[in-house]
């Protein structure tokens, strides 16, 4: 009778999961999109919690579904087609400080440009981010501030945020107080006092290769020389390579981007960090740390920071809440280590204060839940978008591109054949209100013209859906072109 | 009869006259104060108007009251001691670059402590701000901005704003539109995107002297000499000294506060603003005209800048209202001349966006007479500020101190004995909870340390007179050992 039983509720088990794997593949499931819970299952078949539960661990075995802690089941990118990773770049190890800006499109030109599809921006849509909540938030802001926010700051910038902000770093295993943090306009101005603090106009810093064009362009406005290094898309920088530099060459500082990496979308193993903070003490030399995607991760655990494991104050750990509320409010900070008073300095001769007004609404709004119900929806809504994307650039454009594996921010990193430019496919494409960003923005040297950086950010819709396809078109196009 | 009538008319005006001298006489009538109306005498009194009138003009010409422009009658600083102007500054015409910042006490470490008298913020208190009008402009912004103000502007800034900047520009004299207006953070921010667009580090910029000293701390941490200009407390930058620097140095740009200067209060005459144009034109080197305070004149209109004059586009003006409004806001402007292209991406690189919501909330505020109005009202706070702040020096400094005639903003320019230290004095008033700012964070090189700024910005009342009399008495203690 047992066994009767038990075969009983194998076969209720798999019977849902069939029925389960047909909506998936005939796209009744969305990729990405999320399954009823399991106790839901259970209620609407009338079968109990552990088949229901039996059900989808049999989808997740087969990879048409995976889980997320606190949040469910979601239906996976089933029919990926295995692209291969881009290779580990490889820069030449010289210093540049040519300037590039006729090369350059200007990225921001067309940012509030509504009829464009934005591949190219990292920013996430409006329809992610908690705008009526915010709202209140800007209204109490006015209220809780002395004289409603019309005078200046203190120089370290709004106690409550940094409070927050202190307590919040708990989650990548740091342990800083509120007088560790400094807030900013945003995180490209945190970055540029890092820069300030350490280096002058002539210096040397070290970056990743692909870099974020925001840094190299920063770097170059400050007159800095830039040296990229060699970069693994799965690992990040090669760290036999930055030994090789930190040692024979002058360095000011190292910038990297060491979760959810921009342009890359890997993550740096938490060994690599760890190894790469021992080197940079080692050899006395600064860590500028951009997080800015760090909350924005897919897997179950928000990822470490290098600065987690600085014991000698020697990385500066940048930040903002661009990427996860509200990119306009401009509320970014700095965990600057030993660089405290210089960063402080720096801040007070070239902003004097941030807007207080915007600084408080974001401490109001971290004052409560709020904060991480929130980016648990943001975090969903990426990783399907991700899968999504994954998905039709499977089916739509050419097979052998190389293809990035982000684990989280909002970026994919695709590596053509080596005979296409993607600028040329960036002007056709902005004649088609489509933006991506050419390769060839990340970096100074003679590479990546065959890849492009797209972002996830914006809304899934029939309009992004069907401009991802047209977009695969244009390329399958070039390579047409390239046989004949 | 008719004789008889005028003359009666005369005792009457001038018994009129007579009972408010006394009254002014007696400080029951305050300096600064503004008067009854003429139409409220004459209701009053039961007389004509016009002899209301002529009780006024008795008073205006025994120099005990004065009139402003649609704001009526002020009592004047009627038993000012005639204290002399400062002498022209007489720096050595060379280029500095040392770091000085270990002299320099950081003014902003205490500026949102409210137990000090601050004698040396240039900013308005908070009493003199429309606090309550801003706060429904954040409202209103809010619910103006596409997406409530959570995005990105666009590079160029907010284009209400812009508009409403560029028509205010008529009142000095300049045609603009709102395509020659990038905003920015405030307008330390705007000068340091000035500076960035035509020097780089190592270049030679030629100021004021005494420099506000936001703009000596700005050059060096952007790595730029400082070259320091003879200048007048009456009629700013001595010409031909600028002339002979224009002619014989590699200068790559000048910066000068025209109107209302930070620290001397004086406001180039129009004649010399034409001919710092005309030079920097001949010798094709840029301006940055800082306009700050150009809002905040005493006297009957507004007076022009430097950019009424620059029929080339060298001159880059700078401005915000963090002096007229709300500084916690930072909203600045631009007007680029011919470095349009180079600011705007410098915004691009550094900071991407300002604040979106603060700033279409000031945008919002100058969307209606209400401006005006204010401006108005904060202008005869100043000013009646300014007298009673000199009344109070004449009657509790030592007599032989020279003093500046500011014609209108936040400051009082006071020249010493020789051999009082101002920085001693700083320490001993800091220690009292007041605070000053010493002659020599005002310029690089051995000068001024018998020379001190006063802010008259904040509000007039028993803390405030009391503490500026108790700073005259330690003055005074100081001349006294002098002496022994």
């Amino acid at each position: 009778m047992e066994n009767k039983a038990t075969s009983t509720k194998e076969v209720i088990y798999l019977k849902i999961a069939k029925l389960l794997e047909k909506q998936i593949k005939s796209n009744v499931l969305r990729v990405g999109e999320k399954l009823p819970s399991i106790r839901e299952v259970s209620r609407k078949r009338g079968v109990s919690i552990s088949t229901a539960q039996a059900a989808y661990w049999e989808l997740e075995r087969k990879k048409l579904i995976f889980s997320k802690p606190k949040s469910g089941y979601f239906v996976n990118n089933w029919n990926k087609h295995k692209h291969r990773l881009p290779e580990t770049s490889n820069p030449n190890l010289e210093t540049i400080d040519k300037q590039k800006s006729d090369l350059l499109i200007n990225i921001y030109d067309t940012i509030a440009d509504k009829n464009i599809v934005q591949f190219s921006l990292g920013i996430p849509s409006p329809d992610y981010l908690p705008i009526a909540k915010l709202n209140k938030s800007v209204v109490r802001a006015t209220r809780e501030l002395k004289n409603c926010g019309v005078e200046y700051e203190n120089i370290e910038g709004n106690a409550l945020l940094r409070r927050h902000i202190a307590k919040w770093a708990i989650n990548y295993n740091l342990n800083v107080n509120e007088n560790d943090v400094i807030t900013t306009t945003g995180c490209i101005n945190a970055v540029a006092y890092c820069l300030m603090a350490v280096a002058k106009s002539g210096d040397v810093v070290a970056v990743e290769s692909p870099a974020y064009y925001g840094i190299l362009q920063l770097c170059q406005s400050l007159g800095l020389k830039i040296l990229e290094l060699p970069t693994n898309p799965a690992t990040g920088i090669d760290l036999e390579a930055l030994e090789m530099v930190l040692k024979n060459y002058k360095i000011k500082a190292c910038i990297l981007i060491s979760n959810m990496n921009n342009p890359l979308g890997y993550s740096m193993p938490d060994e690599n960090k760890k190894t790469v903070v021992e080197l940079i003490t080692k050899y006395s030399v600064p860590l500028i740390e951009d997080d800015i995607y760090g909350e924005l991760y897919f897997e179950s655990k928000r990822p470490d920071t290098c600065k987690t494991y600085d014991t000698e104050g020697m990385v500066m750990l940048c930040n903002s809440f661009s990427k996860t509320l509200a990119p306009g409010y401009r509320v970014g900070w700095i965990i600057p280590g030993k660089f405290r008073e210089k960063i402080l300095k720096l801040k007070s001769i070239n902003t004097i204060s941030v807007t207080a007004l915007t600084h408080q609404a974001v401490a109001d709004f971290l004052d409560s839940e709020r904060y991480e119900n929130h980016l648990r929806k943001l975090r969903n809504a990426l990783h399907a978008n991700s899968l999504l994307f994954q998905k039709t650039i499977s089916e739509h454009f050419p097979a052998d591109i190389k293809l990035s594996q982000p684990k989280g921010g909002f970026f994919l990193w695709l590596e053509l054949h080596e005979g296409i430019n993607t600028l040329e496919i960036y002007y056709e494409a902005i004649k088609h209100n489509i933006s991506i960003t050419p390769g060839k923005m990340f970096t100074l040297q003679d590479q990546f013209s065959n890849c492009m950086r797209l972002s996830y950010g914006l809304n899934w819709e029939e309009r992004t859906e069907k401009s991802l396809i047209f977009l695969g078109q244009i390329i399958t196009k070039q390579y047409n072109r390239l046989k004949n």
